[in-house]
């Protein structure tokens, strides 16, 4: 029998990375009380799964659970499902645990998490890399915050949907590391996009570069992937770029919160302007290489 | 019997990178004729080893060799070694090859080949990735430039020196390939410095979002490396930020030429112009995350 089995765990937000986490939770046993705004979604995947029942509301959806998975679009869309009306908070019983498994700002995550524990919950938040395939093998990366505690409590529930689990510190920790990693794939990707079109402008063809460099310091998973979809133009999403650039905003707004300079993250930011306003928001951000074209 | 066996060649600059090459070339069988602008190094080099002999001037070193290979500074030194009076072009036979294993401009790289060309020669550049350590266990990465015949003569030589021999395109393209590895190299460093920092300052261990994010698509030889010496504090070189700062001005510089804009590059080199203002110029790449303490 499942360590999970049984488990009472509210649901709000069954988006593509959502709706195959429930049914990795449900698969292991664990009692899911999901709310959708569209309801239909949260009504097919109860039919389709035992243990699954839909709420009215993220209150109805929290209610009595020993922990509420928040999996949202962005930072407002958490404030309301939590703070509003009707919200996670009010239906929150004491020593319940708030989960967001999404990419939300640091400061109003710290917020966030003030109100659940002024309440007697605990507050956890488990950004994810590996996107829609990872979601859907459970093989992400969780970059969680909490209190020790809380980490322990949830630690087997996230088990269930990623493959490598961090612990980074406290409330806030896993999304400044999720920034972290954000940083670094839309700062790369402009160094691979950079070279590449250097070479091709010198006359080499940048595949032959891409393989000649592979095996050194190079070496990284954006120039393997991002760097072969540069090559061969493909690129369709994948990551698309107008969240790339929602990304490298949101790591320079917590830069300034905290007062310090990062003129790469910044000059990153304006390439990334640069895309949309060419009306690429929607290819693959390693369609970055197009603006260094023609 | 190794098929080097009786090859004479002739090998320019013998310092920290050109010294095991010899090595490896001597244990094939190739007859070896060294010049070094210090010739004790030689002297001593060929005592140790057999069929190697001492040249007074780069153009006896090259006088009947089928190849000769240069492993000297810099651009001017390679221009001065071959070009110059008692150059290797004055002593290079019809069909003799010059093989560059520097980092050397792209453009007078060129004008280099069109000189040897004109004297019945083949030029191949064909620096490399590794450093010492991949010097010492002929495990470079090689990319090379050069017309097809003259990479096929010489790759069983080149395949002495190191794992992975790229024929990246004609004459130049070895160079333009270490450019753009070099251009990874110092944004992708700078891409996990200003990671790091910014997760230091907003409170979270950067050994720890490190751990958190290796693998997924921010994993790099250089977040693994060079995020460890960034977390550990530990900068002796390896790679010094001097070199690395003249490769990203020699990237720009050829980007000048051909005609392109390089944003993120032009960023990375203001950084390590700050670095090296602050009296940092010998320690490792990695240690430009210094420059954002404080």
């Amino acid at each position: 029998m499942s360590a999970l089995s049984g488990r009472a765990l509210g649901f709000v937000g069954i988006g593509r990375m959502g709706a195959p986490m429930c049914r990795h939770l449900a698969a292991a046993g664990a009692k899911l009380r999901l709310f959708n705004r569209t309801r239909a979604a949260a009504d097919a995947l109860a039919a389709a799964l035992p243990g699954i029942t839909v709420a009215g509301s993220p209150k109805e959806a929290a209610r009595d659970a020993e922990a509420t998975f928040i999996n949202v679009s962005d930072t407002p869309a958490v404030e309301a499902v939590l703070l509003g009306e009707s919200g996670v908070l009010a239906g929150l019983k004491s020593g319940g645990i708030v989960i967001d498994m999404g990419t939300t700002a640091v400061t109003p995550t710290r917020r966030f998490a003030a109100a659940v524990e002024a309440k007697g919950g605990g507050y956890v938040d488990a950004p994810v890399s590996g996107g829609v395939v990872g979601a859907e093998a459970a093989s992400l990366s969780i970059m969680a915050g909490a209190r020790p505690d809380d980490f322990a409590r949830v630690k087997p529930l996230l088990e269930r949907l990623g493959r490598t689990i961090t612990h980074c510190g406290g409330v806030g920790a896993g999304q400044v590391a999720k920034i972290a990693n954000q940083m670094i794939v839309g700062l790369t990707i402009a160094a691979v996009a950079e070279a590449f079109a250097l070479s091709r402008r010198a006359g080499v063809d940048p595949g032959l570069v891409r393989q000649a460099i592979m095996g050194g310091f190079a070496q990284s998973r954006i120039l393997e992937l991002h760097g072969e979809r540069m090559v061969t133009g493909s690129f369709e999403p994948g990551g698309r770029a107008g969240l790339q650039r929602k990304d490298i905003a949101q790591a320079l707004e917590l830069a300034g919160e905290v007062g310090i300079e990062l003129p790469s993250t910044k000059a990153n930011l304006a390439l990334w302007d640069r895309m949309i306003a060419q009306g690429f928001a929607e290819l693959d951000h390693s369609g970055l290489y197009k603006i260094y074209e023609g």
